[in-house]
């Protein structure tokens, strides 16, 4: 296989935490690492809640060893019930990618959504569809939240930049250094 | 000086992470441990802020064993700016109570602006003064989130219940079992 930059996706959330792990070549063609799912119970304490949820990242990190972790963005506007769970578990995210040194970014879901499928308003279902094609998988993957995890790591590896140039090509932008880097990396 | 209860509060930021501990005995005195505040660079990556404040955290958490950690409790509706990093902070913190095997509790201003001064509507200066007269300070505690993080530590004393009783003595509620369980363990 191609060189590729492999990214651990996180859909922040207290009770589901989409977790994805994608490699992606500078063609942009992905293919899938592990997916999944950290789960919390609802009548534990926040804090055994975090830890739950920490354990499970930290599992995926130390198996698939990515490149970089890309989380998304929440917003106080999204008013609901959960949104203060959710940022806390974004921060959970962060955390356990800058303890095992490696680099982070958030994305909007409008980010996510334009990345994938070419305009920001697009829907779940058609988000999710996307993702079972780009990663050639029979059904689409459930529950929604790991789908989002996969969405969230197919954009960040696009958005990236996906034509690493030959040293001495050019000037390198900031995205092209970050893939060239992890281009080495992978290679080691 | 007569068993006490250890109680690390946090007043979660990114900027300023206020952290205060103090003994309080059963009589409600209480004594300053520590009092400090992490911070974080505005101009690092997120991920960056959030392990230097878990650093800052665990730093504390090793030098001073307190048995309870208390967070002040973050909501949606404080529409500033800066809400879902104070969010992530809170996280941060919560999390590493549970690490390190320590119960955490969360508590809202009003509780602890009542738990200090008598009424939830206090100002901050009213809580500051009040903070410095029990723990007999020379000058009140700056920044304000240092003295934050002194107030949710002694509002989480106090509103465990002051008067311990002896085994024996009756069914105890639940907070005075974990007052109970705490002062044994502070007897170790």
């Amino acid at each position: 296989m191609a060189s590729a930059l492999r990214v651990l996706g996180i859909d922040p959330g207290l009770t589901r935490c989409g977790i994805g792990v994608v490699d992606v070549r500078a063609d942009r063609s992905a293919t899938l690492v592990h997916v999944g799912v950290a789960r919390s119970r609802a009548d534990d304490p926040i804090e055994t809640r975090l830890a739950t949820i920490a354990a499970g990242i930290r599992e995926v990190l130390a198996a698939h060893r990515p490149h970089v972790v890309a989380v998304e963005r929440v917003f106080a506007q999204q008013n609901r019930h959960s949104v203060m769970g959710t940022a806390q578990a974004s921060g959970i995210a962060l955390l356990m990618a800058a303890e095992h040194g490696i680099a982070a970014a958030t994305h909007t879901p409008t980010e996510v959504k334009a990345a994938i499928t070419g305009y920001g308003s697009a829907d779940k279902r058609q988000v999710q569809t996307m993702v079972a094609r780009v990663l050639r998988l029979d059904a689409l993957p459930t529950p929604a939240d790991a789908a989002d995890a996969l969405a969230l790591a197919l954009c960040h590896a696009w958005r990236q930049g996906t034509a690493p140039q030959a040293p001495g090509a050019g000037a390198l932008t900031p995205a092209q250094r970050a893939w060239a880097d992890a281009e080495r990396l992978s290679r080691r």
